[in-house]
């Protein structure tokens, strides 16, 4: 197996294009026997930053892009459009198979339309969808589909359980991963109607370790590894669960700044908390990847700094010497193959 | 305006009958004036009960049950054959116009069940939604629905802008609520089908205050006044708001146990913690209403105690005083008024 080539958006997120370069060339400092670099963005100040770094210089591309991307602008008209912004040429690359990863942290919208449409679903992937990986108190969920596909219908959601589990499994080393579908109840009867139609599905599927419903309430302490929804309400967990803890630390440290006494007592307290709260780091497990594309893309956050970006070229380089896409492409062909055999032997019984 | 009468489900919850017989009677004799109780449950049981207690003894009717519908009951079997269970007659008494309101802590699909199907809905309202009143870092939003209709539709979710404003306004004693509708983004473009068919009819809708889309990012920190969403959504919000702080708490706990110098601190800053997390507690508001119904429903959480059962009897005669039912009613007529209205101008218009 060669170098992994992963192609950087160095244009993309708040602390571009400092944190991005910084980041990559931290990754690739780590692993030079695995990685190579493509820079994409203004070419004199990626140039410039690079300057001041050490690092193997023929494991390091630029490629010069003239247009950004904003962060407010419509997605699809953006894609088409702005052919030298360094979305859309790192996505390129992927296509044509120059580049095996594309690492962004910018217009979420812009990425999830380009890993569509630029860089092309494997074969028998019906929607690729967004996939965050959210710390729990057990350790970590994938929470799948959390940005791409808002109104979902069953077959897609069976396909992001299965995709789902290779990921957990191979990327991130978890055996046999439970999966769950997310819902409002423990009992079946429960949910909306997307729920109640794929929940039977999910059960039928033998290559997937399905555990049920899983109920909002459960989903922090670790409830299953792999946690399958439509993006409407993925994104709805994932913002919850910022929003939340985000809410909970402003009192808490409002209430620690309080008076003297309380000062005192944040003191005695305070390393220990901040240990503790990493767990809730969501950092430590790099972008979401946008799953089932013919390469792989990762969103990054937009505020991710240097040690952001390095995990997720890390991500990228487990994701490709784990060969997570050729497990995928194998689990499409093989269900291509099996629903081919049913409608065969549907035909055999009723012939017409 | 006499005394409100109020129903009391003295099977429901974790902790009855006592929470629920105790907690009425508080209310009762906190508000002798105003209020008179209707107990139902194992007659023997609640008179037992109220042996020990001081209160108005003629403000107080028990009326016997002989069964229990159990929380695990498919609740439309359940309302339709145990028809002598304390939800089904406290339903019943609402509907036939004995008891203005009915409070229980059982089974939540039963209680939603029995409401649209026993109690029945004010002319005009097409879906009741169960109404949620969350702590927020600013005081109180109400997550409409959080319970009730899963797979809503837009005429459904325009209608919960409405009685939601109306019960934050005269219940809650909000003046011109803010309104927003639950989404994934800022951007009116984002969000699923059901949102995006939406948005346009509430900015369309001159009797509310509506500000957009609000994100579950913003949701802890007060973001609107009222939420609207679907049944999945809301209760999804609601589970995780739960789920979330539950977690947090628990790593903190451990953390405060986890060293001499962390129990010092700990007791340092206990009390201040104590009152500062008060904000987050659920219980302060009482139950959740179930709105459009030609009485009120009130379901408290299974796991209330006395306390939480006084705030929801105190909240009955809030509601009751206020005349929310009237104004709802009053919102519905005139929205009927003008749909006539537009059709009538739209058969002008055009004559066959």
């Amino acid at each position: 197996m060669g170098k992994i080539r992963i192609a950087i958006d160095a244009m993309g997120g708040d602390n571009a294009p400092e944190a991005p370069v910084r980041g990559a060339i931290d990754a690739l400092n780590d692993r030079k026997e695995s990685i190579s670099l493509i820079l994409l963005g203004d070419e004199q100040k990626i140039r410039k930053m690079l300057d001041g770094l050490t690092y193997p210089k023929d494991a390091v591309t630029l490629v010069n892009c003239t247009e950004e991307i904003e962060m407010a602008e419509p997605p699809v008209n953006a894609i088409s459009r702005k052919k030298d912004s360094s979305i859309v040429k790192g996505m390129r690359l992927v296509r044509s198979g120059e580049a095996d990863a594309f690492v962004s942290a910018g217009s979420t919208g812009a990425v999830l339309v380009g890993g569509q449409v630029l860089v092309g679903r494997i074969k028998g992937v019906e929607r690729p969808p967004l996939a965050a990986v959210m710390p729990t108190e057990k350790g970590a969920s994938l929470l799948i589909d959390c940005g791409a596909n808002v109104d979902a219908r069953p077959a897609w959601l069976l396909q992001f359980a299965e995709m789902g589990s290779i990921y957990m499994e191979h990327a991130m080393h978890i055996k046999n991963p439970t999966v769950g579908i997310l819902s409002i109840g423990a009992e079946e009867e429960k949910g909306n109607a997307l729920v109640k139609e794929t929940i039977p599905l999910l059960r039928e599927k033998e290559d997937i370790n399905f555990i049920g419903p899983v109920e909002a309430r459960d989903v922090p302490a670790g409830a299953a590894d792999v946690i399958v929804t439509d993006a409407f309400s993925g994104n709805l967990i994932m913002k919850m669960y910022e929003g939340t803890a985000t809410s909970i630390l402003h009192v808490f440290k409002k209430t620690l700044l309080s008076s003297l006494k309380t000062k005192i007592g944040a003191l005695l307290i305070k390393s220990s908390l901040k240990s503790a709260l990493k767990t809730y780091d969501a950092s430590q497990y790099g972008g979401a990847p946008l799953l089932g594309l013919r390469g792989l893309v990762v969103k990054a956050h937009g505020s991710s700094k240097e040690k952001e970006f390095r995990i997720a070229v890390e991500q990228c380089l487990t994701f490709y010497e784990e060969d997570v896409n050729g497990k995928i492409r194998e689990r499409m062909e093989a269900e291509a193959a099996r629903m081919r055999q049913m409608k065969k032997a549907k035909a055999a019984e009723h012939p017409e």
